[in-house]
């Protein structure tokens, strides 16, 4: 290690995927990395060996390209992965979750199940996730400590939740949130998550939008998820959820509304006007039976759209190749037109577009200079990914988490040839294990 | 090694999850080979050592389980995977696929991009296939290399074919094929494959039906897979694709239609009354938008149906975990319940009823005693599978093929912690990579 040296990693000899708006890909290229940026991305010059840095970084032959952004998922809820399958909605949340989640959460408890979810991301190559949940000081623990960028929400419920017995205290313990990890680190950018339009009161959400504003936060609520919630807001308010929010005034560019499935063109077309961000989360939306969000419809208005994965309890796992590839077939099934959401596209929303869905577009998502240095490695010397013609194909439609070698988060190398270098993966895995008992027989 | 050990293989320590009618469950199991067929499965006896046998195997905890059954794919396509994506079906097949079939397929690059399927199919617990493709010798060259279980098919077409240019031999070719491979070995099985009903004429149908009964082979054949090919068949035979293939005759027990996407009511009647099987190949049918076939109202009406993958050109890996869970998912979301198409039902799916879509039944598919030993090992220490409520709902809804970690078939042990002992993965791989650039060029 030279002190004078440059950069502080070099990763050369793959083919980079920009992912910037041009799509650039370079066959073997290079990409120079210090003080957690991006310096340089550019094609290798022929039979010149990599610059000098503190580690160089050889791709052999793989793709360098983002790191994944997971735009929506609860962490913590790996405690109840596979606990409940195969159920209503109702009585899946009702009978099964809301119930563990009131007996078993608490603050170690949380810690231990959002670090696994944080491992399980790591491994998979996800680099940014955005989190709503309950105790989130617990989730920003697990979060720093595996070395990954997250925006972190406490959640805003009208009713008493896990931490926050009294539901008149849920907005205060929102800001204390804000307060407590605002500026504390320069991976965890804490926002807010009210839960939905018929769990949160109309005072409540003003509240929480009004308080986001002056902190200048992310706005996270699930919106439009089932048929009932749309019946039920409708019969109470008169329009549906999205014109509802709109209406009291929470919609707006600081926004990111979770599934948006039960919406029509006018709902789409409030939301293009106000500029909110969408996350979809396919692989959960199906498996839960909500129904399937009109993606292809919200890139047609423009709208800047992510992927989720959602919590693995409803999953069942956090593997946003998996969650692409699931999100490409589906739309083109279901407009029976196999060009819908091509392999290019559904790529771009896990990554920059998915960044600029949770107002990290400025940042991340895309590897281009003066951007924050989150990316992966894949290796494709792989039965399933050979052979290679095409790399956008096979990173959609082939490839899976546990093909990624090496993630490294605002310049810091987090994951090794598939080994985490920021936690003890065997400790984060036992430690949920020993909670497992006790939660499955409650 | 001694040579008057009772048993070849023994495995325990894990969860034995047999598949069998009852869907039996051993939490602590233990299971016993000899002669390539199953001897013991029973609960372990607390406190006492495994028997004694050539090799114990530990399964550290993780699960025990039938191999997995592909009822569809066409292995040797591996060597087109990624080449012509997000394209409308006619001008993938027209423009794309046929034409690098017509320039690239021959014995050699068919024996290679086969092996290469054979390879990813084992490394992600797939014990059997059922394929059909041109040049079959050289995939059943490469099945026998990979030691997995098979049936293979020559396929018909009355168009001039890789290795069939005059169409007027393709039966003829068809009945070689299983004279040259029936009884050569126990792992392969052949059978007949006609491409479907509107590039077979009726005549080549019939005598295709033929052959399959007198030498007691399936007949596979792609069927009602487009809208389009719902209106060809009406419009040239006055009835939808499955009354016209009943019509002629060339439905009965030992048939497996493929894909029977656009079925009504009185064709899934017709195909419970005579008895066929299906595989319903999801994730393919997704990306080529093709539609969804009805898999629940076969499974209410007795059908035995399988998943399969279909060739890695339109899916495009060969992964049956990640089949299940886009399977399972895709039927709720489309009933818009999620109690349809649970996990049990669905792992039944890729083992046993599987195994009975395509004439297995009696052979493989589940744990049983005097079955042939096929059966695979998934290592549960992961971030994704933590913690383990329930096995079943892990192996559909969490699982990846790259979980696998052994893998036997008929009393063989062909992957050992992830590598396989049959050949040599990086020659392998290596192969078609050596193909790639030319058929990229073309």
């Amino acid at each position: 290690m030279q002190e004078d040296t440059p950069y502080d990693i070099v990763l050369h000899n793959g083919t980079v995927l920009t992912i910037n708006a041009d799509f650039d890909v370079l066959d073997r290229g290079l990409v120079c990395i210090a003080d957690g940026s991006l310096k340089r991305i550019e094609e290798a010059a022929a039979n010149e060996p990599p610059p000098e840095a503190r580690h160089v970084i050889d791709a052999r032959g793989g793709i360098i390209m983002p790191g994944l952004v997971n735009s929506h998922t609860h962490a913590a809820m790996s405690l109840f992965r596979g606990l409940a399958d195969d159920l209503p909605l109702t009585n899946w949340l009702n009978d099964h979750i809301f119930k563990a989640e009131a007996r078993w959460l608490n603050p170690e408890s949380v810690y231990a199940g959002a670090l696994l979810s944080c491992a399980e991301m790591l491994l998979s190559g996800t680099t940014t996730c955005c989190d709503g949940y309950f105790f989130e000081d617990a989730v920003a623990e697990a979060v720093q400590e595996a070395g990954m960028r997250a925006i972190l929400a406490q959640g805003i419920i009208d009713f008493p939740a896990p931490g926050v017995p009294d539901p008149k205290d849920n907005v205060a313990e929102a800001v204390r949130f804000i307060k407590t990890w605002h500026g504390k680190t320069s991976l965890i950018t804490p926002g807010l998550f009210c839960h939905s339009p018929y769990t949160c009161s109309e005072e409540t959400l003003k509240e929480a939008r009004k308080v986001a504003d002056e902190a200048g936060s992310l706005l996270q609520i699930h919106v439009a998820e089932t048929q009932s919630e749309l019946h039920e807001i409708k019969q109470t308010h008169g329009v549906s959820p999205v014109q509802y929010l709109d209406r009291i005034g929470v919609l707006n560019a600081g926004t990111l509304l979770v599934h948006a499935i039960w919406v029509n063109d006018a709902d789409i077309a409030c939301m293009a006007h106000r500029r909110v961000g969408v996350s979809v989360a396919t692989e959960s939306e199906m498996k839960l039976a909500s129904g399937i969000a009109p993606l292809p419809e919200f890139l047609d208005k423009g709208l800047a759209v992510g992927i989720g994965t959602d919590g693995s309890a409803s999953n069942n796992n956090l593997d946003m190749f998996r969650e692409m590839d699931t999100t490409a077939k589906l739309h083109k099934v279901k407009r029976l037109d196999p060009t819908a959401l091509n392999a290019k596209e559904t790529l771009t929303l896990a990554t920059r577009i998915g960044a600029e869905a949770i107002g990290l577009g400025e940042q991340i998502g895309s590897l281009e200079v003066d951007k924050r240095a989150d990316l992966i490695i894949i290796d494709t010397h792989k039965p399933h990914l050979t052979p290679l013609y095409d790399p956008v194909s096979h990173l959609v439609y082939a490839a899976s988490g546990s093909d990624v070698r090496d993630v490294i988060i605002d310049g810091q190398i987090v994951v090794r040839n598939g080994a985490p270098l920021t936690f003890d993966l065997e400790a984060v895995v036992e430690a949920v294990q020993e909670l497992a008992p006790q939660i499955a027989s409650s």
